[in-house]
């Protein structure tokens, strides 16, 4: 049976430490990987580059918040009764399918009992929990990390002095109750994602930066063919419907470019209407190429509208609301509430001052017929005779209204997997396979491996000194002393490491060593001295090289 | 109502975008906090230095494993089983206390009903969740991260070539369904752990870098007094287990102290027998004084012995062994399964061969009466007149064993409240209330506030592309014009950012800026090229300080 890249890759992977399926040593569960000794730091990596992009370059702030997150927040996020998917029972067999998988010519055909199954119905996919014993609440594990984000929207906004637009990101878990996961490392139960959440004036969805760059080019998957068009051009012809939306593509383009991502196997391709999330007005998805599954959605550019921060507004109560300052002031007609105390005296004795204050206070934008409120824990109704609705006309400078939120979401080991499978080159060297991952500097979770030229006391010492140098400088470094020179390199070129440094007998004389190119196995020689500096060197060629555009 | 320390620190912490009460606009869920914009840089900060200390000084690999955890793992971690807490629930009201929270005289008082509560039961704290629908899996959120390495240790071995000790840290969230949990930050139902797994050899629980550091003292309770102590003499007293213990007790002395916690409010109690957790043997708790709370436990290190790979060992069958090279080759007395063919084979005909091979494979430690194996997915009984065991006599040279592990278990948020609180300084100011957080340079989440003067165009002009240049250098660094400057001096030295960079109009002359300590308010004249520079050196200054002992 031939292994086709994806076997190679995760074989790779799970030799070399880099990831592998959780809890083998209990059977497996689908849906949860576990990153081994490579994988962790090479997975810290990316979100560390995606940190340069957002942090430092764009100047967006980051919260971390609970993965736990109760009921009521889902519910008026409209998870809880939007974030399902089509089930299909088998009644033979018993089985659960999601039921796109198994879907043919519009029946669904069950794989193992090859019948028709009829039995189909919407399933939640978040994991479901349980705060605390006894007056417990329900729970879940959040479905993504931007509900956090949006719970959060008072102290941020007021955190960022009240300015629009402005950014937040969140890096850390989510989760998804998948029915049946069966692509390995693609589908995940518990998965990492960077999502950033930047909030605009609705009126105003542009980029400080977006004249710099609109001339830049991104794929854009037009009918069934893939165009590079200007974000500029993208805007003007309404295919992409504002330039903050066309801006974060190019952003997203160019981060998964510096990740090692191949530019040839990125595309974007538009949500159809039937296909958006339920907070999506538009979505772009960054697809990425596998030979095994074809076109992958790794990162999601979403304008969701108002929609969320509306949803908690209704759903809380809370003032998640922006303001804008108007040029001139403007005379607007409004609503007020005038109570009537000869009748709510009465009726509320010490209690009717408190009611009135209430009543005045009210956002009579989203009245109902009857009034409730609610004094000292008690709800009163106020009957319709206390109290009448009047129009006044009032002049204001400030407006209050829901920002829009544009959302990239990144999907962080979809687009580790694709690094992998883009890097990876295999061809033969002396007769024997030999496998190379081309990761980029900023990516590969080794820096440096350090070898002495042969097992000799004094250049082990030599090289184990490099490595401590390098190490405490914060350099990942591999320190290595076993076999040929030759084998040593393949270990290092197989998991992308991109220099080898090597002591030898001249090292005795020359306080130098060699540096060998993994890509070009050119060598060049240096003083021991100046290696930290050699690779401090290049990790801001890197940087320089990812986000100075 | 005086506000104590405490109240003091958490109303900083929320108005400066350091952490808050999670989910505020519903009402909030005890237990559960978010971190803002400047608390989960600096808690980002907190985990990179302890990485610092495991990773690059240590030599520790890390990995990054799945928080949903399935049933087994945790049945056979003793989780399912030991990791409880003796609840309280009043017959009168029908609320649930975690019974030591309501302990007077031996006897649980309900602090709301005042009356004695005798139902008293033992509750489990892990969040329980389900995996996958139709054929769920039960599961859990893990309470450390502990078990994801552990269930891995096959591949970590292989992964250092099969060398003790080796240590593995993960870094991560842990979750704990707490009762009734009433200590706002200290004690939280999601929490982040940094935790490492050290493997030793049963015989060799020694640090290779031990009589370096022996004469070094940290501070003991024993009886009711703190002692400082020298790890030498500790352990040759016999007060700390062994000198891989007292190691790590000295490395997390040092972490804390780099993180800013105040030498003189560390302590390391020893568990007594009966509040040991059920996997540990001998356990230390560096316990850090606040002053609402008294000492409260930080960090845990603990000698877990072979408990838990023995116990994964034997619910899953797994190989999770250590292989000892010895000295010279030994004689043991073997027992091995001959297999009678003429008994097998006619009973299980073309089966016979594989089954005689799986029974000449067993491991016959643990034995049981009855042999069964499965073949096939079929489980098939093996009669016992179809073999028989022989002793015999082998010469090994090698000898399988269950590594011991030792385990410094690091709760990050306790730890970052602590910070704030060691590091918090109030005074006045011209008659007004000032305060000041004197955290280090590599914890502080901004390292630069970067002003003009004046609100001069020129001079912000110059300001801003400083806070770029640093930015894009990756230096945390923060823009402010608004306010006079001693306002802006004032804001930055109460979230720690230890310099403040001023743009004046001399500037526009020299190309310098000045640079004002936050500790000594001293200020130095700097060229705007050296700015960067500067930083870089504060960084390895701060490095050097914390990791080179």
């Amino acid at each position: 049976m031939s292994r086709d890249k994806y076997d190679k890759i995760i074989s790779l992977a799970k030799r070399r430490g880099f990831l592998n399926p959780s809890f083998e040593i209990y059977g497996g569960v689908a849906g949860f990987y576990s990153y081994g000794p490579l994988g962790s730091v090479m997975k810290r990596n990316i979100e560390n580059l995606w940190r340069r992009f957002y942090l430092f370059r764009e100047g967006f702030i980051e919260i971390d918040t609970p993965t736990v997150t109760p009921f009521e927040v889902l519910k008026a996020s409209g998870h809880v009764d939007e974030f399902t998917d089509l089930t299909a029972i088998c009644d033979s067999c018993g089985r659960y399918f999601k039921a796109e998988d198994i879907e043919r010519d519009g029946k669904y055909i069950c794989p193992v009992c090859n019948k028709e199954i009829k039995n189909l119905r919407y399933t939640n996919l978040m994991f479901e929990t349980k705060i605390g014993i006894g007056d417990e609440r329900k729970a879940f594990l959040r479905p993504e990390t931007a509900q956090g984000i949006f719970t959060e929207f008072h102290n941020l906004y007021r955190f960022v002095r009240e300015k629009l637009p402005f950014g937040v990101i969140q890096v850390g878990r989510g989760y998804r109750n998948e029915i049946a996961p069966r692509q390995g490392v693609i589908r995940l139960r518990e998965f990492s994602m960077a999502e950033a959440e930047i909030f605009f004036d609705p009126d105003n969805k542009k980029h400080d930066r977006f004249d710099e760059v609109k001339d830049e080019k991104i794929p854009l998957l037009i009918g069934d063919k893939v165009k590079r068009v200007s974000i500029d051009n993208a805007v003007k012809n309404k295919i992409v419907g504002n330039e903050a939306l066309a801006y974060y593509m190019l952003l997203t383009y160019r981060f998964l470019i510096a990740c090692g991502i191949d530019k040839d196997k990125i595309r974007f391709r538009k949500h159809e209407k039937d296909e958006l999330a339920h907070y999506a007005r538009e979505c772009w998805d960054a697809e990425l190429y596998s030979e095994r599954f074809g076109w992958i959605e790794c990162v999601g550019i979403a304008d969701r509208t108002a929609y969320d921060l509306e949803s908690h507004i209704k759903h809380s109560g809370a003032d998640l609301y922006a303001i804008r300052r108007l040029d001139s002031p403007r005379e607007v007609e409004i609503e007020r509430i005038e109570v009537d105390m000869g009748k709510l005296g009465p009726m509320f004795k010490e209690k009717a001052k408190i009611i009135k204050e209430k009543l005045e206070s009210l956002d009579l934008s989203n009245l109902d017929q009857d009034i409730e409120i609610e004094v000292e824990g008690e709800k009163i109704k106020i009957p319709r005779d206390c109290y009448r609705i009047k129009k006044a006309k009032e002049k204001i400078s400030v407006e209050r209204f829901i920002p829009h939120v544009i959302e990239p979401s990144y999907g962080i080991d979809r687009i580790f997997f694709h690094i992998l499978e883009h890097s990876y080159l295999e061809t033969t060297k002396s007769g024997e396979e030999y496998r190379l991952l081309k990761l980029p500097y900023l990516i590969a979770p080794i820096k440096a491996g350090v070898f002495p030229l042969v097992s000799d006391e004094r250049l082990c010492r030599i090289a184990r000194d490099i490595h401590d140098m390098l190490m405490k400088n914060g350099i990942e470094s591999y320190y290595d002393e076993s076999g040929s020179i030759g084998r040593r390199y393949a270990r290092m070129d197989e998991i992308g490491t991109p220099f080898c440094i090597t002591v030898d007998f001249d090292t005795l004389e020359d306080d130098s060593v060699t540096i060998r190119y993994r890509d070009t196995t050119e060598q060049i020689r240096i003083e021991i001295k100046k290696v930290v500096d050699f690779f401090k060197e290049e990790e801001s060629k890197a940087i320089d090289g990812s986000i100075n555009y």
